[in-house]
């Protein structure tokens, strides 16, 4: 098999001369048993075996730094909510069509983060799912088809919503349905034009596919861009088109499963820091530090007919289960301040990025929000060319070092850098000088 | 609002009039917050706060039979599941990018369970996520689009899925790709004709469908046809029709979300008691006892291409609490000897339900395999017809009696009795007693 064309960071699993012998043992099995579709992380792949806050552990016990994975959001196992979830567990776990106080208080702390016309919540089990559900929610509102998404796009994985997701590549059929448009770019667009360039951008596609003869149902955005690259900035970008959008009689679907639950720091969801109100919004992975729980926030208007004459009984979605585990990442969220850590130690890490990068003509730019921060290899800055063969030493001298990080964007060339929210200054001083010393070995 | 006219059993807000004060104002936020797609069951909805193997308990402590949720399987709250997934939540809770022992045993498991030629296992959260992700590897396997359903199947709630859900009602579009044949009948056809009648049903559909231009992807079946009303027998029905949509280049998928797990009782999945070896076998509900666990069973010549160009990354889906929890299920199963109690149980259910209509002209049928069962209300057994009011009487006679079923079919008038695997005789007994007494008073 060769390596994975379509996915950054992939471990090619003809190369498996250098592992230990249980893991290339368990690797084979792995095979067999999951087939093909599954992919490993990494030129070595990670065996791990135990988590705790900003940490991951192997078999050997060797410690790895976490600065990649936002699903364990609140940390690692955070105790709060393991016992929230196992206390739940032992109790009672049901299903939403038996009244359970646990759905309701849920759905109205969610519902009370946002603007007051994200009037009702509704759950899932996936990301996924929350998209193909506002999807399925914006045609039947709309009575249009419709759908514009950026250049590489991430919304999940269903038949419907793989179809304008992008980032999945090529084998995977973008939807006749689906028009794209650019992401947002830091290195080639002046942070005063972006806002008006999205909103042209959006013109035009609408434009493009009204001749085709369809209408525009939704424009739905990541409101951080995480797989086309992260543009956080300036602030207010992206207000221009959701309000085109909205004037053309399509809804602004943000998806908040990248940025929403305070990892920008300085807000709780990403559209908030581009002064936006959406139709619906969509969130996922962080909600339940790893238990399955997503779902949507929705202007009453826009599901009133959906709901009432199509339903939607999700089984697991808003159980007393998920209800709880979301329930308590919310708590920790707020007991801990982890929003205003994730702007503090996010800005303690961003000014330590661009100090090490200062005069390497191969970085073209360091930015993010909070405790998403993205670095982006180039060839020079005189090109600003992608270079994922930095990126890429840069992924793996990190992980030989014990901090875990990847790379995104269309050229493979951006640094991912995404810890979860518990992580304190001395983690973010060794993360730093981790990834000097690769950008110094590069 | 008017109540609903696609769900059976469903709780008319409108009437909120007879129910306790605390209850009413849950009610009323539970609406305001989560809207109008969200249904409860019963004429007086039931408000849980507990649950312990076959039994649930409401906020005032009294108690109620379950007889009706295959979710919580193995039984509510199950220790042994409980203590699974809290231990593994406190250890290490990441994704399917990193080796992990869990998901790799927990795919062999399961694949040991089926026949030989199921090679790969694959996981997602939802068994709508599972039929979702059947459909994708089914259509870029064939090349083809057309799926072929029986009339009121419900297969789950992606965009694509809902297209062939057609029990979701009028509302949620049929897909231009999909056909709906009758699904088996066990009044009006003879046993021994199920089988040929089904397959003359299905040619008849894709033979139709090439008349529009659409080649048969796949043949999609519940093999126990809950929605439909519940056919189980003669077992071995199913075989002709999957022959033929082999036959046809299509491929079969059987939907085990229902009977899969050992319900059935004499066998662990529902396709085995039909002899087939199906394309792919997609699971969900009963899988981790109320933990999001789904997936599927895909021959590997079906995955191969799609697997190594499409990739699958669903974040949640066969994470190592999600193995945990499905492992722990099996566990159970297997040390509790559930196969067998359900059989057992099961077959003593069917008796007594026999003998409980013996000379009721309004009864048509008592069907099931193991401990999935379904007794037929009609008009009189010169017509068959349909008789809904029965059903409903019996359903809300046993809720106000403390013993939980529902009803089903096209007439809504199947009462579904579905209690988790570990019903006793005791419990069955006083099942029995209950539904007695609800037939006497009807």
């Amino acid at each position: 098999m060769k390596p994975d064309t379509t996915m950054v960071n992939a471990f090619d699993p003809t190369r498996t001369a250098g592992l230990a012998p249980e893991d290339r043992a368990l690797i084979q099995r792995r095979g067999k048993a999951l087939g093909p579709a599954y992919r490993l992380f990494y030129e070595e792949p990670l065996h791990l075996v135990r988590g705790e806050g900003v940490w991951l552990y192997d078999a050997q016990g060797n410690a790895w730094l976490d600065a990649y994975n936002n699903v364990a959001s609140v940390g690692h196992s955070h105790p709060k909510v393991v016992e929230a979830i196992s206390r739940q567990l032992a109790t009672l776990n049901t299903h939403t069509r038996y009244l359970h106080e646990g759905v309701v208080s849920y759905a109205e702390r969610l519902l009370a983060t946002m603007p007051p016309e994200m009037g009702h919540m509704m759950f899932t089990c996936t990301g996924s799912e929350a998209n193909d559900l506002a999807l399925r929610i914006a045609r039947s509102y709309t009575g249009r088809q419709g759908v514009i998404v950026t250049r590489l796009a991430y919304h999940g994985l269903t038949e419907s919503v793989s179809e304008f997701s992008p980032s999945l590549g090529g084998f995977v059929q973008r939807g006749a349905r689906v028009r794209l448009i650019d992401a947002p770019n830091a290195l080639f667009v002046p942070p005063a034009e972006q806002g008006a360039k999205l909103a042209a951008d959006l013109a035009k596609a609408i434009a493009e596919m009204r001749a085709d003869g369809i209408e525009p149902a939704a424009f739905i955005v990541d409101t951080i861009f995480s797989s086309d690259g992260l543009y956080p900035d300036p602030a207010g970008f992206l207000k221009p088109a959701a309000d085109l959008i909205r004037a053309e009689g399509g809804l602004f679907i943000a998806d908040e499963v990248q940025p929403g639950f305070a990892r920008t720091g300085d807000r709780f969801w990403g559209f908030q820091r581009h002064g936006i109100t959406p139709d619906i919004v969509t969130m996922g992975k962080p909600m339940g530090n790893g238990f399955p729980v997503a779902g949507a926030a929705i202007r009453p208007e826009v599901v009133a007919e959906f709901g009432e004459k199509a339903r939607y009984f999700n089984t697991f979605g808003g159980n007393p289960v998920a209800s709880a585990a979301g329930m308590a990442v919310l708590d920790v969220i707020e007991t801990e301040g982890l929003q205003q850590n994730a702007r503090e130690i996010g800005a303690f890490l961003k000014q330590g990025l661009s100090e090490i990068v200062r005069g390497r003509d191969d970085i073209g730019d360091v930015r993010g929000a909070g405790l998403f921060l993205a670095m982006e290899c180039v060839e020079s800055q005189s090109t600003n060319k992608p270079n994922a063969r930095l990126a890429g030493h840069i992924v793996n001298h990190l992980r030989r070092n014990g901090v875990l990080i990847s790379a995104t964007g269309p050229g493979a060339n951006i640094l991912k850098i995404r810890p979860p929210l518990v992580l304190q200054k001395p983690e973010a001083t060794r993360f730093l000088e981790a990834i000097s010393a690769a950008v110094a070995a590069a």
